[in-house]
């Protein structure tokens, strides 16, 4: 039995880092001037003619939304094991509010430094960024779901955003691609992240049958997958261009994961048994068609080109689940609690894909000439770039996602594999007793149904299941 | 035993119809002038001074709302039944998302096709009218919910939506009436022709011992009644004017919910056995104030006519679940698992009878000179006419409505009896396992609580649930 | 056995109070000038350049925000307990639809009565307002739940939104105090109330063993503690100034949130045994962030004084649920069923004083000259004050609204303990069956999870949980 008490090490950690983060914030994070004080000066001074231009306005409901879809959203997705809901739901809870400080900091040091004075201006977009941070680190816990203790989560959680910020910074500033929903930057880069870890801390002995769902549970996880679902328009869109970029964003992510639904439930229909469909696909694979347009989103993909790519990711992320997966487990030994690589890394990869694809094929006639600078940022450092040239940056942009990730997954991998973290034995993974408290009697509630109405059904009940 | 294999049917179904959504997309839609790229050149020739005028700020938020209802609202609120929620859940997430791309052609054919080109320009605005048509097909739903298989849903989705635009076009372009929130146009319309479906598959043998909830499956209901309660004000101002229409929709929506609540569970407590509430009654009732609501929201109805008219449709509503829905069941042979006559049906013909009243009673003292000519769309072709008038094409859209529900209702119900779309039995209805793979363990699941703390009630347990 | 019997006492106060709503609001409401039809009017005498400008679009998405608070947030943070799912829910529904229009009324005729015609105007903002109002009820509802009839909480409701519109108007109109987030107004003010009602109404025999949660109640709580995370930076600035005071508002309760987190974590492990977390910590502690930053958040608190704000409450809150809610039963009689007192009462008065020192350090260097006039409304009758006397005018303010929250609570108290209200017997309390009708075959549920697939188990399972 492996020594899994938390007491110390989690406390410690976490007031620890907190205490860090209370320094870090205190010494580098201040206000933009969209949110200081002397945001009514600074509106007569750029002759801003009102408060509704502030940037607040234009992305703080979009931000509410990527806000669900990150606690509530990634929360309840993972709910569907039985007995991993506290973990799921908690640990994610966790570790993103963890992430999203860490990351003001990361990307604030990277992209946002203010170097008149050394600090970090911070605002709505900002919120944005550590949010979408969060959900790459999220995406990695979806992998290693319930085999890991919270302390090597929040390791995990400081070294991810750490390497996520250097690679956003390469992709984003060093070769200009475009990436506003984050195919690669959140969705590629978390996954392989996290599916070398899990690789890593590779189980050969671990008990399967704790990592089902019920009835309920799925249920749960279903709520989790709406809400990602719903969201994921804003997602795509939350930090394109004010006006058409985020209009544009929001609608091809409806078109594309309006098909996703349609092709995995045919996929399921015909590859599971009888015929009948799978939920563990349903919850998952429907959301490959917003995992798929995090580059192309904001382009003139049109709408017919966001259902083509809707219905081949759904398409694909289904057929993962169902043939992939396996062979995953069985010969390179990844055993993906969620079928991350089905939701993330595979659409992911096309959404890099269709992205440089997409933005090789950008022309003045489509764009305007304006719209083309301005959709693609062809100016100060890119300004000679031509689209044939920003797709090949696109695709270069790909290979640097897969190589940090693998390789800072391996890193931190060994980390992890460390014998003091706490991790449980294999036979108490998925299991949330392991790590909280859980209340015991579920019978007892059962029985309670009865008791007002039928007392004489009392001792029978209780007689039976607690024996 | 019928024949519900889905393999095949379902997957070719899925296939094929979303293929042909690629086609037409590809064939029709593009974007509209605000989500185009061309938007940086539209802004300077139309003189528009900042990307706030983009129509996508003035309404993408109230889509999100919106958006909510469609998936989770509609979606959980069927859960209430304690072997359907994957059902409630998973078919509502399938025919909204097949329904919302064909609303989009249908309702572009007749609403937003660009003569000049040939072309349906899309926007948020038409993202909103797509969930639209998707929420009448999924109160349609709720009058077969259990009874019918995912490809008889996928027919019933693509004839209704036909329908639906068709109706819209004579009510909003022939008539001139006006159903912003869509008390006629969404309401009367699904649920009449939901109605009339479920009578023709009536069931004599119909085993209603399943037709029922459990306490978790109660609270999960609770979850969709919720959103859809909170989300109504986005929906009956979503499409309205720019300005004082969508405010006053939203201010007048949130008081007629806040009355419907305090009567339903007056004439809940009123009725059941012992003064208790019923839960369905909170479940649906709660939300005719919202229906009630559709088509005047947006006039002066003032916030005290708004009290009014959700006390009297909360008590219609609740009164309709207690006498009237045994009576449809009984006399009528009309099985509506949801209880859509209630929710659907009677406020939305009380919100029709109070648009029509509104309108007619309308006066430039109340509205202004221009707001009157605003509000009413007076101008063009209405140019000359009056209030009272418009009162009375308001009724008569009431009744082109009931009309072509119960017509298009009836021949698509006779569509769905043929007897080879795969439909379960009697005694399989409201039961998920026909048509999905549910996970089969919940004791394993209960008997695990006690693994870790208790291993000795292990064999006893399990010994007696799986013998 | 007390006389529990709803019937004709709740369908007649529910139906005498809606009436009266209807006839007050006949009587006082009326639209403001941007949600009534001559906007179109005001615009031009205004010079008001665009429908933007008006107030909806500031504040409509925040105002969504809070109304899912009231509702699924306040609602489902209660459902923790294993019998009382339907009436935290249900009455939690039933209340806050009576409070908000109550509330409109009497924050109309304190705040915004138009003396020119003897109208209140109404608009988004009054909106919010109701619902903050609602809030301070849920709170107090949250004291005493599972020990009243529905009954007793209307009375609460009617006398404790009155209460409130008194105090709020000493609070923000005679002292001048700012509390956007509502700090004292709502938290430490429906804290005290609730917990002076539970005082008084002191049960020495409560059984409380239905005070519990199981396993899937612990979820649907989760579900109302992460929506009130997520949208509490929506709350602290939803009535802020326009521009940056709502964008710093939210900025700022975002960080506190996420540093409480972890600090509730980081307790909750300390303390318990074996080291593991406790579900009702994190279900409740994580979100005394955001009610101590409900007066100092709008303000020019910087981040690193947010996280240090977040880090303190989260740490109190968690260690009074720990320690200081067993004295305060065992020695004060307290009985504090949701621990009113750990989440609202103590972060209240944090969030109180860190207001009264953020006010009093406030300097025209980190506001601008301007802008410290506009942040602490330094105009008008309050035109003289600097900000050292404003934070004089703070703590003078708590001091308020910790006396007429306790006296308020003794008076309504004793009213409560009136005999004939319908309260449940102590061996009762927590059961929804008192007071709703609830399906009672769970077992039967189970069951037939394997009718389809084993049919040999039916009779076996059948017999055993049905003899």
């Amino acid at each position: 039995m492996k020594n899994t008490l938390m007491r110390w090490k989690l406390p410690l950690i976490c007031f620890i880092w907190q205490l860090a983060m209370i320094i870090l914030f205190g010494v580098f994070i201040r206000y933009d001037e969209e949110s200081d004080a002397h945001w009514i000066v600074t509106k007569i001074s750029h002759n801003i003619s009102s408060d509704i231009e502030n940037d607040f306005y234009f992305r703080y409901p979009i931000f509410q939304d990527v806000h669900v879809m990150i606690f509530v959203g990634f929360g309840f997705l993972m709910t569907f094991l039985k007995r991993y809901g506290f973990g799921s739901v908690g640990f994610n809870f966790l570790i993103a509010s963890f992430s999203l400080q860490w990351a003001l900091l990361m990307q604030g040091w990277f992209h946002s430094l203010d170097f008149s004075d050394g600090k970090i201006k911070i605002g709505v977009e900002s919120l944005i960024n550590a949010d979408f941070c969060a959900a790459s680190v999220l995406i990695s816990f979806g992998g290693v779901l319930g085999k890991v203790s919270p302390v090597q989560l929040l390791i995990m959680s400081l070294f991810e955003v750490t390497l996520y910020a250097v690679n956003e910074f390469i992709l984003l500033n060093v070769l200009g691609a475009k990436d506003a929903g984050g195919s690669m930057v959140i969705h590629v880069f978390g996954a392989y992240f996290g599916l070398t870890i899990t690789r890593i801390l590779y189980r050969p002995n671990l008990d399967q049958k704790k990592n089902e769902s019920v009835y309920h549970s799925d249920l749960f996880s279903m709520v989790g997958t709406l809400y990602l679902w719903m969201f994921w328009p804003s997602f795509n869109s939350a930090i394109s261009n004010h006006g058409d970029a985020q209009h544009r964003g929001a609608i091809n992510t409806y078109c594309s994961l309006a098909a996703s639904v349609l092709t995995t439930i045919a996929i399921s229909s015909v590859f599971e048994k009888k015929g009948k469909i799978n939920m563990v696909h349903v919850q998952n694979a429907t959301l490959a068609g917003g995992v798929a347009l995090g580059t192309a989103a904001e382009m003139m993909l049109t709408p017919y080109g966001s259902l083509i790519v809707g219905t081949i990711s759904g398409t694909v992320s289904t057929l993962g689940f169902i043939f992939l997966s396996p062979f995953l487990e069985k010969y390179l030994k990844i055993q993906d609690t969620c079928g991350i690589h089905n939701l993330h890394a595979l659409p992911g990869v096309i959404g890099a894909i269709v992205g440089a694809v997409t933005a090789a094929a950008a022309t003045e006639g489509v764009y305007s000439k304006e719209g083309l600078v301005v959709a693609f940022g062809f100016k100060d450092g890119f300004a000679d770039r031509t689209p044939s040239v920003q797709g090949g940056y696109q695709a270069a942009a790909l290979c640097v996602t897969l190589l940090l990730s693998v390789g800072g997954g391996t890193i931190v991998g060994f980390i992890l594999k460390l014998p003091f973290w706490g991790d449980p034995s294999d036979e108490n993974c998925f299991e949330d007793e392991v790590y909280w408290e859980v209340p015991g009697e579920e019978e007892a509630a059962l029985y309670s149904i009865h008791s007002v109405n039928n007392p004489s059904t009392k001792s029978a009940t209780n007689g039976e299941v607690q024996p």
